[in-house]
């Protein structure tokens, strides 16, 4: 049974990463590191990618899941996330999900949106079938993973070429 | 240019995972975490899966790579690990290696190979365009992938279900 239920406050949806979101995204992932000069074909040829690659044993559903939730009003992309589902031959063949990019836009602060999207990206990663989801983050932020119902199990090591 | 430079020691080599590696498989990664039921047709399935999933921008190349140091004697799987290539739209649609799964045989202890196989794998992630590699480990190891130019970054958080 899952742990956590989302419920998206009013004014606001979440649905899969489109096109259209292009230059939001750019602005919302500024916020959390470089984004670089990315053209919109660029763009275009990742989400196209990342609906290429199927889960082995169910391959109407994607390893790759970028999320937005879109402020209702303005259709403005109010934060991102992105769940990636790896296919290991441990745990009998398991999937562990990776939560990857979890950026809230500066203006939407304070209104639990970092929350909700790491909610619904862990149900997500539930309904696929994985046996859990980890995801990497600053020592400043282990208590706001807690409330989202993570807890510590690791060191993230890094090597940078 | 690369940090390090993978030197196989006589009487070892390095390939990609392969069907007949099954029952060394297991038994290695017994070592590290519970393995469970898997079949030699479940394991045939994910090697046919990690050879599925390619790059964006490098087709030949593939997302996955399980690979294997042999004994060359023997021909016993010594050690493994797993790097899986991240397609990301930061750093410009940039790439992130995930090392994954590192075990060693239990009968070749002491003799380096785990770094070995750290080595070699981070310089798959290179040579494939990764602008880093990461991995999480224990608080213990953090020493020994210290060893293996790795640095600390930040916290693992995990949710099982």
């Amino acid at each position: 049974m899952s742990k956590t239920r989302t419920i998206i406050p009013n004014g606001f949806s979440i649905r899969k990463i489109e096109l259209s979101d292009f230059e939001d995204v750019k602005i919302v992932l500024a916020g959390l590191t470089t984004v670089g000069p990315i053209t919109l074909c660029t763009y275009e040829t990742i989400l196209n990618y990342w609906n290429s690659v199927k889960l082995m044993n169910k391959p109407s559903e994607y390893a790759y899941n970028t999320s937005v939730i879109i402020d209702d009003h303005t259709h403005t992309v109010a934060a991102i996330g992105t769940i990636f589902v790896e296919q290991k031959i441990i745990h009998d063949g398991g999937l562990v999900g990776h939560i990857e990019d979890i950026a809230v836009n500066s203006d939407y602060r304070g209104q639990k949106l970092g929350k909700l999207i790491i909610d619904y990206l862990s149900e997500q990663g539930e309904k696929l079938g994985c046996y859990k989801v980890i995801l990497d983050c600053d020592v400043k932020n282990v208590g706001f993973y807690e409330k989202c119902n993570y807890n510590q199990a690791g060191i993230e090591m890094q090597t940078r070429f």
